[in-house]
């Protein structure tokens, strides 16, 4: 059916077997190439009737090994559906195949004003984005894929077609289930196109670093943010280790110390406003003034240099693996947070720069462990461990962006209860009663 | 167990088996008074046990027969479970007992500096407004019950207790079981306590009202206000009819034409730059200038006109009944909705007129009908299938926020599609396997 569009090549399968965080490659039988819906329904239905596993891939950039295939089956790279089918800008709304980048979209979408905000960083395919539902930089302005999803269209576990929401902003028809596959990470449905809400591009936009003396300061800067309902488009905070990784990586030379990069967007006026506001609370809590980067080729070198973190600062420990954390708590809880892990961090020898989403109580760790030392992956994990407790404690969840996964299947079970895992378990079994869409991931498969 | 707090009176049971659309009642057996959760699910447990239906009845301001009891059972009416539970300041979150109001949670919340935005009129219950995925003139900007519930307590159809969600602003943690409660209508669980999103109350508000030459200009200026990205708080449009209504019903004065009512909400300056664009906006498409209601009586009369349209249009033809009608299109087919629908109207002979949240495509023809005359309710209940037809083939919704309830089965199975239905159906039977959860909602009773 597909010829060379199926391939089982080695290199090919392994490629599509692993993810940053999970360099070990758990390969699939074979990777398929569909270019059409119908094409990933015929593979899904052959895969239905033979009881064999399918995995979605993307473009590979998730963390929580969504991609890897423990008992084999097929994987179905949806990276050639990479089309854009329409474009609404009166409606400012797209409609894409999954394997259509972030990056891609905003190129495509260049001469229209227009532009999709949700930026986790990587360029992940956006039916990817959809599976996981991902969030990151723009999220505390824009909202998350569970805000910005429309409607879906979704090869089912039996190899039928089915299409949910609308373009209608609003809707109270029936049950959600565009929601219930947002975050489903390829678990119920395989998803074969993405209606998207867009955005206009602010008439302006400007970013400014500000430095602290400690990191309370900055936590602090945050949290009065957010509480007086400034809208910042992203308010993004980098301790003083990933400073260092970043200066070195990036080639910046920011001051070595707590840091929030921040960007505003709006008419002129609000933008200053805005940044007026944000500035006077900074100084209240030992902010060392803000730095502008006005210019777009500024402020494009910052972000870059805050998307590269991960990469900055698996760089400033050559040989090391990076394991990601990724609690998000109520902003109010987010210093306590973020300084009693900052001490939980400094007791053990692990190397552990922070990074986070904080306008969204959204922060992450990132472990920097040698994998051939196993004292120090097993402190790594317990750090982390003890993170998600202290953040559930909070009120907070395990994961703000990165999903369940293959490595956080027990905190799933603490935080929404065993009632509630046997409840997502029970729709499982529904939509998937063979158990061939991505098994493993977000719970053990059943026994 | 309940004492005195299980009815069987039939004025009771009446009283709660009928909604403003549906003054037929269609009683329960018996209606319960529960005050805490484990009530609520020791009820359920018994109903479960015995196969007996179980309606959840928070003040009955639905529209669509929610409450009605087609098959007896026991009415569970929630409304003295309204206790505020949590206030969280700090992170602008609230967490309600199901029988809290809305007026009842900003009149708790006054002296906070927080309010609670979404408005659909009427003074409903917030489990009710989460059950039935309410919005209303404030949707726009805030969102709807869709994107400002946080987290949920329910109670399953076998009488377990379950919780989704926390208190964290975003979450990728497993499937999003609050957005699939959230809009099904007491079909799947009792909702007994709901975190909700609270906003802080804006240093700036102000309304104002916008006359039109004609429907088209009205709309149009809702059109360009919405793609210009204004962020308007509430943008209402009226036509000349429902004008005519509302003076006489709340004795105001208003000029009898298309007239659009607004309100902005911001810093001072944001407020008056939001009002100057959108005046100009105005202006071009045959707008008579604003008039401000600048003092907070003034808003409250207007908003309270707006609020009381739905019982002006009923006073305008005495002894009338009203059909509601709902759907939401992208807001580029707005006019086109809108303005085939007068033509459509006018072809008739039914009063029908016309009041929506046009700011999110979603509007309203309240159908005066003398239900006493057949040929007029068939009339009535054809405009609108063609209405909903119309919004479905312009990619809109049946429903933008008053749900299917009994009347829009046939509508929801032509916008979701067979297979969509389908998949409802199936998650249906998994989490109320005897079916005893609001039986012949969304869907007809299984044969």
């Amino acid at each position: 059916m597909l010829g060379d569009r199926l391939s089982t090549s080695k290199a090919v399968r392994e490629e599509h077997g692993r993810d940053i965080a999970h360099p070990d490659a758990q390969p699939a039988d074979a990777v398929a190439f569909p270019l059409t819906t119908e094409e990933v329904a015929s593979i899904v239905r052959i895969c239905h009737a033979e009881g064999t596993p399918v995995i979605a891939y993307g473009v590979g950039t998730s963390l929580e090994g969504h991609v890897l295939a423990p008992n084999g089956g097929i994987c179905i790279d949806l990276g050639r559906m990479d089309q854009v089918v329409a474009v609404n800008e009166r409606d400012l709304d797209v409609t894409v195949q999954p394997g259509v980048t972030r990056e891609a979209l905003n190129t495509h979408l260049r001469d229209t004003g227009l532009f999709f905000p949700i930026d986790p960083g990587a360029n992940a395919t956006l039916g990817g984005m959809a599976a996981t539902r991902a969030s990151g930089t723009n999220a505390v302005r824009y909202g998350t894929m569970r805000e910005n999803v429309l409607a879906l269209e979704v090869v089912l576990a039996d190899g039928s077609i089915i299409h949910t929401g609308t373009r209608a902003r609003k809707s109270s028809a029936g049950y959600d289930l565009t929601r219930l596959f947002v975050g489903s990470e390829g678990t119920l449905g395989i998803i074969t196109q993405v209606t998207l809400r867009v955005h206009g591009i602010p008439e302006a936009m400007s970013a400014a670093v500000c430095t602290f003396e400690d990191l309370r300061g900055a936590v602090e800067t945050v949290i009065e943010t957010i509480q007086l309902g400034v809208p910042v488009a992203r308010i993004e905070l980098l301790d003083e280790l990933m400073i260092r990784a970043v200066n070195q990586y990036s080639k910046l030379s920011l001051r070595e110390a707590p840091t929030l990069f921040l960007e505003f967007h709006g008419s002129q006026s609000a933008v200053q406003e805005h940044a007026t506001t944000v500035a006077s609370i900074a100084q209240e809590h030992g902010g060392q003034g803000f730095e502008w980067a006005l210019k777009p080729e500024e402020r494009t070198r910052l972000w870059k240099a805050r998307h590269d973190a991960a990469w900055a600062a698996l760089a400033m420990r050559p040989g090391s693996t990076s394991i990601a954390t990724d609690v998000c708590v109520p902003i109010s809880r987010l210093a306590d947070c973020i300084l009693e892990t900052k001490r939980d961090v400094d007791s053990v020898s692990v190397w552990a720069p922070i990074v986070g989403h904080v306008g969204d109580g959204n922060f992450h760790l990132v472990l920097l462990v040698d994998r051939a030392n196993p004292a120090e992956v097993e402190a790594a994990v317990q750090l982390n461990e003890r993170l998600v407790r202290r953040a559930l404690q909070m009120g907070g969840t395990c994961t703000g962006e990165h999903g369940i996964g293959v490595g956080k299947q027990q905190f799933l079970l603490e935080e929404a209860g065993a009632g509630g895992v046997a409840l997502m378990r029970q729709i499982k079994r529904t939509l998937d009663p063979k158990g061939i869409l991505n098994p493993g991931k977000i719970f053990a498969a059943d026994p």
